[in-house]
Order: structure tokens, then C-alpha cells, then sequence
């Protein structure tokens, strides 16, 4: 391949990544993430405690629930304790373990207001504590309502991608594929796609960043129910026209996907990323077909564990252009 | 009708439909859903469970709750139980009976942290399992909190279409209308419907669908506060163009509707879908008024009785055109 | 003026206001609310009762809670004592007067959770009403916990519209002005206007109203922070270019605007809507400037008491085009 | 330069900023709210409390539930007690002050739905007071969880902007330029900036703001994972053409920039504004880098604290056009 050929073709960059040239490594991580460090800022600064909080894995999330649970009825049973368990009534006073037991128990139906009155402040102290341990429980439970709340109707996309993306056979040519498909009980319409390639190539002597926007046959449909192979047509306006199979392993080449929808229990807008990087893409392949009709012929089914399943293909060879 | 003219016709259809030519049965349900089952995810995969509860009918919902909340006492009860009534103060304990019920209603006085008291824990482990319980009580009422608010807070349509479509005279020719309107006091501006079809063809042999875009006279209006009849004129570049009555009966047509529309009070978009498939689609038909002036001509009155109300029309013959 | 000038002009109307031209009275309310009753829908579901409940004063909104709580536990007061107070401890038996006393108030402490144990419950129906009772009384507050949060986070515009709008001079002709502003600490960006018009015509000897969109001079701001005069140039694209005063009174006019913006707070777009009827339009006024710099020169004072000022001003007289 | 010349340039100015030319001051203060006082509004509806509410500081909104709690506490003491202490059992009656400590504590039992029951209502007037009181207390935190939840939830951009904007040697000429980049864990994508100038200008013997819109090289990134520096080309187009040092020093100009931008985990568009006024705007001076790879070359590392470094560079003189 010429490559001054190339070289006019990987020119049509465009800038509106957002990523620079010098940046490294890959840009999108697999989950969709941008691959960036942060530094500079105080932890406190550097991290939005809710949206940790919203995307701490459910066990996660439970978990610190419970420790910080645990950990609040200890202080405060400590501090009940301190004050003097005379101020508490009904309480088990054997010896300092069964005590502290106790004012333990006090401090948890207090947190949770359950109160039972079996053991209950008496004295000035206690009950001023109690006053606010109460006043405290329920403020911790109203955010824990807000988080639990903020984490469930947290919009998602809820959208699998094909593990690697295809150069298939394509209109006597080639297209990079991949495909996609909604996996939940989730109604998407709408459903837009934006692909774009980051390459590395030398300039200057300098290995460097180049963004390309990758063109697709079909960037929109109306309803997301099936799934939705994205074909971007290696022609001459794609930065991979004229890549071989050997150019597709040696490059460093990332394809970035950003795919928005509208979800209508939601009514909201998702979006979910992914990227493929070189060892990601396979030459020489097809999907197949992952829906079919039901027996009874009156519906379709997607079967999406089919969605990595595809099979060799040859590729034609381009014709140079003369 | 000449087969030429008609596949020329037929020839111009869409591609971003989201379904596909081998996709079988009624492509999106009467209730808008689209018809597809998925296969190929573990059932805990498949549904998002957030969607699941929003989607339930209103007494399914209360009566799941109602079961939820008499499981988890009697297992909790249980728990009590084999822990020992001795560890609990207030227990009527006539028999075993007796005693399973106190520590039944023990556990939902935890649970709901009325904690009256009468019942209360007094040994470390009946204490420890209802400072457990006292809390899963107030998690579980958030989390039924965020599951009401996001029932009622789900922005939806609240759309009613007509039952059927019709094949109505138009302006020398023909049109297929339907008509839909809003029957809640909500207020939806800046309505969109976009309206598509698909056709069953004999290509190659083989019996496939073809996905049309349906143009309609008005796709856009500024409030929907009366019916809106959505009316697609059948000219030469509907794929309905020189249909007979005869050819309505037997195509398999299903015509696709999808309204976005904002509204006020949820400030959000909304959406609503339906379809009619070809034993919905009355030829030579027209709808009668539905709204008309209120009496002391002040108002005017939309009566949601009549949106089925149609009278049969003769649909001009079409012309050949030479 | 001539007729066939004016009806010329007049053809010009829009369709896709969503008004049919049949229908009567003021279309779109002062406040904004379209001036439609639905007929034919049980009154079930002709109301959206989360709308509703959103749309309700905060006076209303608190009586009816504070209704519904008294009704509830004068409910489950009734069928306490029907069970009879014999399940209770600690009721006062003086008299069946402060029986029944006591067992609404017991009913009040398990509805609210509270649970002091003064009164406690100690057969089984007794024990099974309150534990059903409590378990009401959480979903209770968990539905007043959402509509409160419902009815706050609501979006809303919070503008204020001048009582009327004017025929003002405006180079060399003449223009329909109204003006808005926001009066609350809410700070809206990319403000849009949508105005248009319902005007009543003779054609074919019956009334029409027919609707017309206004181009305005300025359709979108950056930012509404001061206040909004929307001027609308009465030129030859205006359905009201030739209007006399007379003919500004004796048409049947309303001029209906629909105003979005996003609201930063909210992060929401947010819209306002209201109407001008004939009585409503001044001819031949402008209004007076309702913002001035601060004293210090540091900032711009608002001065929304002054949003209906306006002084009177001759209006060009229009020349004949020849 | 000529004024001439200079006059032509300042005449393109836009109309849709929202500010007029006789307000003064700042327009947009660096935090980004508009630099407007409102009056003629009472103080009840100059405040949308909600608004104020979600924007206090954690500290301050955490201080007024202490103070509201503490207060409602003391107003239901001040009625228990007024009511009288025989209606409430377990109360300490040594003397005035401990009967009061008690009904307080008391009446903070019942507004939480603690309910030890120690101290319990017995007579009428007292059980309905608290009857009411645990009810306005379930409300109260109905209504902190919504503001909890409100504030937490609330769409933010988390961006940070450079504090000063530089006029930088740019393609033979010069620009204007500032960057910002997000300082969190969030995930911003489809960034959009609009920026604009308000410049005072003398006209006809006033002063005078006049408003532009200020090209920018990119006014649209698909990532916002790293920072961006926006660049305003000072060319023909540009109000800023001609602009000497010293009249960016002596004119009174402000760069308002606004930027919008989709937040994957708040799936909802957050926006952020800023302004530099003249004194923030360094002539000849270029950013330095603020993000470079990591050691290990596989991720990229941006360095917030980095964002208002910049180097001195000259600007090249302005070739006259003739």
C-alpha cells in the first residue's frame, strides 16, 4: 500500500474527541469509561460521593450500609456508656459486658425509632443524646431512601456488545462490524450511534493520536428491540481503506462507540460506551444471524447467546485505484 | 394492478426500523411493546427488576408487598422462635401456639419499628436479630419509597388511539387516518408522531417485511388538548398506492404509531407507541367529530366516547395514471 | 380597509395548533391551561391523581393529609373497638366515651409508628389489626414522602407575564408587545418563545377561528435573568397587518404564548404558558422600562412591580401599498 | 488603530444575550448566577424555597434541621407542658425545670416515632397533641428525605475553568483562550460551549454594553474526559479584532461562557457558566500542558492542579489589511 496513499486518508482527522494526541494508553476502557487519572485535587474534591455511591456494586453498597450501621451504634453506645448506664432504665446490670450489651441494643432502637421502652433514658445526658441519636437515625434514612432510590431509577442502557468487532465481507468490498442488543425487559427507541477510531501513526518522527469519525450505514432506528449490527463500510472515506489483515494486527487502533437511546420506562435518555482495540477486531468474519422466528410464527426470539457467534469469511481484495 | 408498478412502489422502503425482514408476527404489540422474546440470558439477567415493579399493575404491586412483608415476619417469627421465647419479655406463653404468634407480631412491631414495647428483647441474640430486623424494616420502606415515587412519578402518555384505522376519501383520493387524544388532566405540547409500516412481500420466493416510512399531513402540533387525527395520504409515495379494498384484506400490514409529546407537569418527555395490523384497517370509512363547542360556547367539550365513532364513505376510484 | 386584502392576508393561517376550528371560547386559559373538558371517561380515569395531587395548593394539599389521617384512624379506632378493648392493655374503661378515645389514640401511635406501649396490643386480632395498621402507615408516608418530593422538585418557569400586551410604535409601523420575567431565584438559559394566534373569521357565512403563528423579532435568549419584551413587528407577514383600533376590538383574538427554558436547578427544561384575549390588548402603548442599574453601578436592579407599566403613544399611521 | 474601522466591527453585535445595554455591573458573576437584584416581590415569592434549599451549603442546611428540630421541640414541650405534666406518665416531677426537660424530651420521642413509652400521654388534650405531633413529624421527614435526595441528586457539571483567560499567539495571529476540564468522577460526554462578550462601548455620547458572539475553534467535544481549551480565533469576525494590550486593559469587557454537557450517571444534561471580566484576561501568554501519559504508558494522567499555568509568549503585530 502507498503511503503517501495513506497518509492523505489518515489526514481527514477530526478534532472533537475530546481526547488529545498526546494522550496514551487506550482511551475508552471496555465498560466505557474514559482511561484518565485525576490529579491535582484533594480525595474529598476528586470524587462526587454519589456517584460512588450509585455505582458501588449492590453487595458493596449493602455492605457499607451495614458496617456503617454497626459502627454508629457502637459510638454511640460507647457514649451512653460513658455517660453512665444510671441514666438508662432496664438495663442488665450483671457486669460491664452485659451492660455495654445494652446501651448497644438502647443505641440500635433508638437509631431505627423502634423504641421499645424496655430500656429508656431517664437522665438529662442519655435522654439529650437519645434526642439526637433519633433525630440522626432518621436523617440516615432519609438519605439511604435518596441513594436507594437514586441508585434504582438511575437510567441505563442495559445494552450487550458483541465481545469483537468484525471486518466482514461487505458490497464487494469490506465493513468493520460490531453489533449490540438490548438484554432486559427495557423499551429503547430512538437509538443513535456515534463511532469513531483512534489510530496511532507516526508523524514527525512522533508516534501520535489521530481521531477519525467512522461512518455508518445506519446510525439511527426507531425501536431497539432486536439486535443492531453497526456497519461502517471500509470505503474511501474510512481511515482503514486499504488495510490488510497484517495493517489491522500492527497498528494500534482503538474503535470507540458511544451509543444514546430513549428508554421508556426511564423517559429518559441512556447511553452506554465500549471500545475495540487491535486484538478485539477480527479479520475475515461474519455474524450470524442471532433472531429468528418463533415456532408458532407469531413472534420473534433474540437469542443472545448467539452474540458473538460468527464464522470466517474472505475478504475481497481492493482493486487499486488508478 | 400492474405487479411492476406496485414493486417499484414497494421498492422504496426504510431500513432503520429496528426490526428485520425475517422477524415474524405482529412486530409491536397493540400496548406499544415491542413483540420479541428473549433467550440466551439466566432469568436474573433478563428482567431489570426496576422496570419489572414500575410495569405492575397497581394491586399487583400492594399484593406483592402485603406477601413480602407477611414472609419476612413469619421467617423472622421463626428465627424468634427457635432462638427462645425466654428471650423475649411479654410473652404469652400458654403454648407453643400461643407463643409462635407473640413472636409473629413481636417481629412485625420490629419490622415496622412501631415497637410498642409489651414484647421486647432481652437476651443477646433476640436483641441482636431485631437490631437486624429494626433496620432491614427501615431499608425495606425506603426502598418501597423510591419504588412508589417512581411508580407515580413515571412519566407516561396517557394517550387512548383509536381501535381501528381507516381508509377515508381525501382530497380526491385516499387517506389512512387514525386518531388518538389525551384523556387525563395532563397537558402534553409540542406533539410528534412519526408512523411507519410494515408490508409482507413475495421476494424471491420468499415471504418477507418490508419496513415503510408513512408521511403524515401535520407530524407536529404545538398543544394536544383535543383529538388529533393523524391522517397519511395514500399518493405515490405511500407503499398503500393503488391498494384496492381487496388488498388491505389480505397483505399482512401493520401499521406502526409512535407519539412523543412533553408534558407540563412531569416536565419530561413522553411517549407512547400502538399499532394496527390489517383487521384493524376499515376501508371506506370516515370518523366523526369527537369534540364540538360547550354550551354556553365558553369551553369546548372532547368527548372520549365517540373516538371509535365512524361513518362508511366511498373512496374515489383512482385513476390509472398513463 | 380592504377585504380582499385582509382575507389575502388571513389565508396565511397554520394548522397545527392543535385547535380545531370548530372549537369555542378561549383556548388556552390565562393560566395557561388549555380551555377543554373531556367527556365520555370515568371520572376515574379521567384524572391522573399523581397530576393532580402536584397541582393542588400546599393549604389543600396539607388538609387533605391531615383529613385523610383523622379518617384513617377514627377507621381502625372503630375497629379496634369492635374488636374489642379487651385486646388493649392500659385502656381507660371509665366509659365506652374514653374507650373509644383511647383506642384512636392507639390507633394513632401504631399508623404513626410511634408506639409508646401505654396502650399496647394483646389479642391476636387486636395484634394483627395494628400489625397491618403499621405496616399501612409506612407505605402511607412512603407515597407522602414521594408526592412531597414530587410536588418541590417539580419544574417549574415561575414567570410572570404583563397583565396585557401592546400595539406599540415600532419602526415606523407598529408592533404587538407583551413582556415577561422571572420573579423567583431560579436561573434560566436558553429561553424560547412560541407565540401564535386564534383569530375568529367569516368564511363561507359561519364563524372560524382560525390560528396563525407570530414571528417575533427575538425567539430565543441566552439568559433570562432580566425581563423579556416580546415584540412581534406588525409588518406584511402578520395577520394582523392593516388592523384599525377598531378592528384590534371588534375581532374575536387571542394570542397564545408558550414560553421554554432551562432551569439550572431543576437541570430541567421548564415552560409557561398563557394567553391575550381582545380585552387584553392595548393599542397604541409602550411599556415603560422595568430594570436600572444599582445605585453603587455594581449590578442591575429588577423592578417587577413595574412589569405592567406602560404610557400611551401614537401609532404610525400605515400607508397604503401601491 | 482606526476608530472608523473599530466602529464597523462593534456594530455586529447580537441581541439575545437577555442583558440590556443600560444594565451595569458584572453581568454574569464568576460563579455563574446573573449579577441581577429582584424588586418588587415580596420576600415569600422572591425565594422559590426549593431553590434555596438545594442551594445552601451541606453545613448550613444540616444546621437548620438541627435548629428546626430543636424548636419544634420546644414549642410542643412549652404545649405538653402547658397542657400540664399529669397528662403524661413518667414524668420526673421534683420540680418545674425537670418536668420541662422531660416533656422536651418527651415531645423529641414523639416527633421522631421513637415512642420509648416511659413517658407516655395518658389525658386527651396531651395524646392529641402528640397524635398530631408524630404526624408532623412523619411529614417533616418525608420532606428532609425529598430534600436530601433533591440536593444530592441535583445535576451538576463539577467543572473547574482556568481563573484567567489568555490572549495566545495563534496561527500568525492571536486568540483568546480558557480552559476548564471536570475535577470529579463523573462521566461527561457531547460537550457544548457557547461563549460571548458583553464590551461597553460609547455611543452617542453614552455608555453602552453591547453584546457579541464569540466564535470558537470547537465548540463541541464528544468526551469531556480530559480538559479543554477553548479558542476564540481574534480575527475579522471577532469584536476583539485590533484589540491592542492596552485596550484589553482600559476597555470594560466580560467573556461569558456557558457550557452544557450530558452526565452519564445523572443521565441528564448539566450546565455550568463563568465569566472573565477584563482584569482576569492576560495578554501573551500560552497554557502549559496539563495532562500527560502515565509511567506505565497506559492510561492517561490530567494534573487539575495545572489548570492556571501558563508561559508568557509574544503576539504577533497585527498586519494592517489593506
Amino acid at each position: 500500500m502507498a503511503n503517501g496513499f495513506r497518509k492523505k486518508i489518515l489526514q481527514k482527522s477530526t478534532e472533537n474527541s475530546g481526547f488529545g494526541d498526546s494522550a496514551s494508553g487506550r482511551f475508552i476502557k471496555k465498560d466505557g469509561l474514559p482511561n484518565v487519572e485525576r490529579k491535582g485535587v484533594s480525595m474529598l474534591n476528586r470524587f462526587s460521593w454519589y456517584h460512588t455511591m450509585l455505582e458501588l456494586s449492590t453487595f458493596r453498597f449493602l455492605s457499607y450500609l451495614v458496617i456503617a450501621y454497626i459502627l454508629v451504634n457502637l459510638i454511640f453506645a460507647l457514649i451512653y456508656y460513658l455517660i453512665g448506664v444510671e441514666h438508662l432504665t432496664g438495663i442488665d446490670k450483671r457486669d460491664a459486658v452485659n451492660e455495654f450489651i445494652d446501651v448497644f441494643f438502647f443505641s440500635s432502637q433508638t437509631f431505627t425509632t423502634v423504641g421499645y421502652g424496655r430500656i429508656a433514658p431517664v437522665g438529662f445526658m442519655a435522654s439529650l443524646v437519645a434526642t439526637f441519636e433519633a433525630f440522626l437515625g432518621l436523617l440516615t434514612f432519609a438519605i439511604a431512601t435518596g441513594l436507594f432510590y437514586g441508585r434504582f431509577s438511575r437510567p441505563r442502557a442495559y445494552l450487550t456488545f458483541s465481545d469483537v468487532a468484525l471486518v466482514a465481507p461487505f458490497h464487494n468490498a469490506s465493513a468493520l462490524m460490531f453489533r449490540l442488543a438490548p438484554y432486559k425487559n427495557n423499551s429503547l427507541t430512538n437509538a443513535d450511534v456515534i463511532v469513531s477510531a483512534a489510530i496511532q501513526v507516526h508523524e514527525d518522527g512522533n508516534h501520535k493520536s489521530k481521531f477519525y469519525s467512522l461512518k455508518t450505514q445506519l446510525s439511527h432506528i426507531n425501536t431497539l428491540a432486536l439486535n443492531w449490527t453497526i456497519v461502517h463500510a471500509i470505503d474511501e472515506d474510512s481511515p482503514f481503506y486499504g488495510f490488510t489483515e497484517q495493517d489491522f494486527k500492527s497498528t494500534d487502533i482503538e474503535i470507540i462507540v458511544h451509543v444514546r437511546a430513549f428508554d421508556e420506562v426511564f423517559s429518559n435518555t441512556v447511553v452506554q460506551r465500549t471500545s475495540y482495540a487491535s486484538d478485539e477486531i477480527i479479520y475475515g468474519a461474519v455474524f450470524t444471524p442471532m433472531y429468528y422466528p418463533s415456532k408458532d410464527k407469531r413472534s420473534t426470539i433474540l437469542d443472545l447467546e448467539k452474540i458473538n457467534e460468527y464464522t470466517m469469511a474472505e475478504i475481497p481484495v481492493l482493486r487499486d485505484e488508478k
